[in-house]
């Protein structure tokens, strides 16, 4: 395994400006593969590749950043066979920045599969069944061994209807496995970043926060949110952990990224984002628009020769109408998901660019009631009930959230 | 529908230089989209979109006009809906060239579908079990609208194992077809090709040759092989079909496309060819090599850190391994489709170029002979067994072929 020392101060963060009138920051974390503007947001490559994409097509939506797992590129192809062709950068052909979730979401996803105690997890393969045991220390030689910019703590997830012992529990374990994974870590070109818990109990939320601030990690994730709680919920937890957080450290909001969700995350001062979503309803036929989502499978976009979007600058708008687009879904043609996903990402991409932007010029107040004003979110009660069959089937498959 | 004249000389074809020792010719074909330089290759976009691939890619391909169907198109999304935004061209953002096939092939593949009489074809649609009326007129009519640049006659294909009697009927009822829609044609801006039929009797492909030649198209197209019967047959109907063709005139020789078939076809004398199978092989994972296919799913890629041919100037060459590809088979990760599809259209395209320029340069002979000397084709019985097999199959799902 290649140690090789690239800085000393690995994927330090910048802060540069806060707004005044909320809590929305624009910062930049500098890494090994470049700087990142912050807020930023991750597309998701769970197997090392953002599904449909080119590395040259992640860099030209404007994406500088993306999320891989360890729990999916150590059932496949091996984290073995990863390592001996050069590391993740050189395997999936990216030289931008990478961030590796250590597992521990997918494999407590997998409720039903494991065996958990305080030296780790033994759980089933959703690929073949095979058991397997994760300990922070082995999380910690698998990502350093992927050799992604940032690494993540193994900790425990608490399901959203957890009572308050179990998720105390699950907690104190997290605790413990943090401290584990920033005692064996030996890699000083990569920053790995802690993850605080406490489910939706402000009480757990500041105990966690506090007991992890005071191991130092260079960053800090807030985990356990957005996995089926109502949105009132997910944004009052949040905002009572943004409170405990250093102000000069990067926060990581996982698994969010609805636009609107997204700009209501940053106002509350979270820096970085990832999310399969904007990728996965991309294949289904769902793309952005300043509106809200449309659904390019219905027939009345059968004739209609103007783009998506008529100003959006990504490939997909400057080549092709919204008619090709609904004949490629309805036809079920492999170039239709590429290009979907191509304007999805491109729209969270460019949403991330202007609100740094405007954070930087003192307008994001007014950028946000706007943007807000134009777009028609999901319906709240379809969207918990549409999660929530997703998160159900996807486990009686046996397959890890993406 | 817009009859616009681009020029008075349809798809004008050029003849450059025949080969000494073989029939192999070199020439260019002048279409309103671009000079199309022969032997080429055109891949299959029958539903408008060569799978996976966007047009930007196709160009780099080195690949300057690709097949697209009427008959596919016509169902879904509808000629109407593609006249209304433009054409085909704007359609699909392409502005190569494009040949249109009539979708004869098609309708008569769909054998327990179709009611035939002199008028045209009754066919129920593969989609949805709806029934059409197609005719020569109608044939016409839709290609005029999607406004190719070069566009087929309706054709009835015999099957390989019909009697002389019915082969013979279904040549004369060509024959009429032909004239009919000549007779029709309107758009001065397209070249209209003959299909040559008559199955393997070398007496029909000799009437069916004359008296095509009589009616004078500006190209000729060889029908009817390709479809189950032995490659020795093929190549010497091929042979005799071709003795029979004016010098002066392009010879398109259908649905005939692995590199090996394509060096023989163009020794004697083909100018065009289409086929599905680079493309179609690809999503397969069976990628073109000079020393014959691969199979990147077998467990042996896994750990390769070097590209499928060292020496491929290919996007997924100069930039993915062997192991990465494997592994995005292996996941079933849509990114492979689209790598695999790229690497063996360039094959095919750098093949037709290499031989371009042997027929050039005067050793075409020498170039063949090294070629099929290192390349091992697809074993002949294993070749047949699996395209009758997938011919039967695709038939019972009441598919098209593509």
């Amino acid at each position: 395994m290649k140690h090789k020392t690239v800085m000393n101060n690995p994927s330090l963060f910048r802060l540069i400006k806060t707004c005044p009138d909320s809590s929305a920051r624009a910062g930049e974390l500098i890494t090994p593969h470049g700087t990142v503007l912050t807020p930023v947001f991750l597309p998701v490559a769970s197997q090392g590749t953002v599904k449909t994409l080119t590395p040259e097509e992640i860099r030209d939506i404007g994406l500088a950043m993306i999320l891989a797992n360890t729990y999916h590129l150590y059932l496949r192809p091996g984290i073995d066979v990863i390592e001996k062709v050069g590391g993740l950068h050189k395997f999936m052909g990216w030289d931008g920045a990478i961030l590796t979730d250590s597992g521990g979401f997918q494999i407590f996803s997998l409720a039903k599969l494991r065996q958990l105690n305080d030296q780790g997890v033994v759980f089933r393969s959703h690929i073949d069944g095979s058991e397997h045991l994760i300990t922070p220390e082995l999380a910690i030689q698998y990502q350093e061994s992927l050799g992604a910019d940032i690494i993540m703590v193994l900790d425990e997830c608490s399901a959203y209807d957890n009572s308050f012992e179990k998720v105390r529990e699950a907690m104190s374990r997290t605790h413990q496995w943090a401290e584990r994974c920033q005692r064996v870590k030996k890699r000083s070109d990569q920053a790995l970043y802690a993850i605080v818990q406490g489910g939706v109990f402000p009480e757990l939320r500041r105990q966690s926060a506090e007991y992890l601030i005071s191991l130092d990690f260079p960053g800090y994730a807030i985990g356990g949110l957005s996995i089926g709680e109502p949105k009132k919920v997910t944004f009052s937890i949040l905002e009572e952990t943004i409170a405990l957080l250093p102000e000069n450290k990067p926060r990581y909001l996982m698994g969010v990224g609805s636009p609107e969700d997204v700009f209501e995350s940053v106002a509350r001062g979270v820096d970085i984002f990832d999310s399969a979503l904007p990728t996965r309803v991309a294949r289904n036929g769902a793309l952005f628009t300043r509106l809200g989502r449309i659904n390019i499978g219905n027939a009345g976009y059968a004739g209609m020769g103007q783009p998506v979007e008529p100003d959006c600058d990504c490939y997909t708008c400057r080549t092709f109408s919204l008619a090709y687009l609904h004949h490629l879904f309805n036809a079920r043609e492999l170039l239709a998901y590429r290009l979907a996903t191509i304007h999805n990402l491109r729209f969270v991409s460019k949403l991330m660019q202007n609100m740094r932007e405007a954070i930087l010029d003192g307008t994001f107040g007014s950028f946000k009631d706007e943007f807000l004003s134009n777009y028609q979110p999901t319906d709240e009660q379809a969207r918990l009930a549409q999660k929530q069959k997703w998160l159900k089937s996807r486990q009686e498959r046996g397959e890890a959230p993406l």
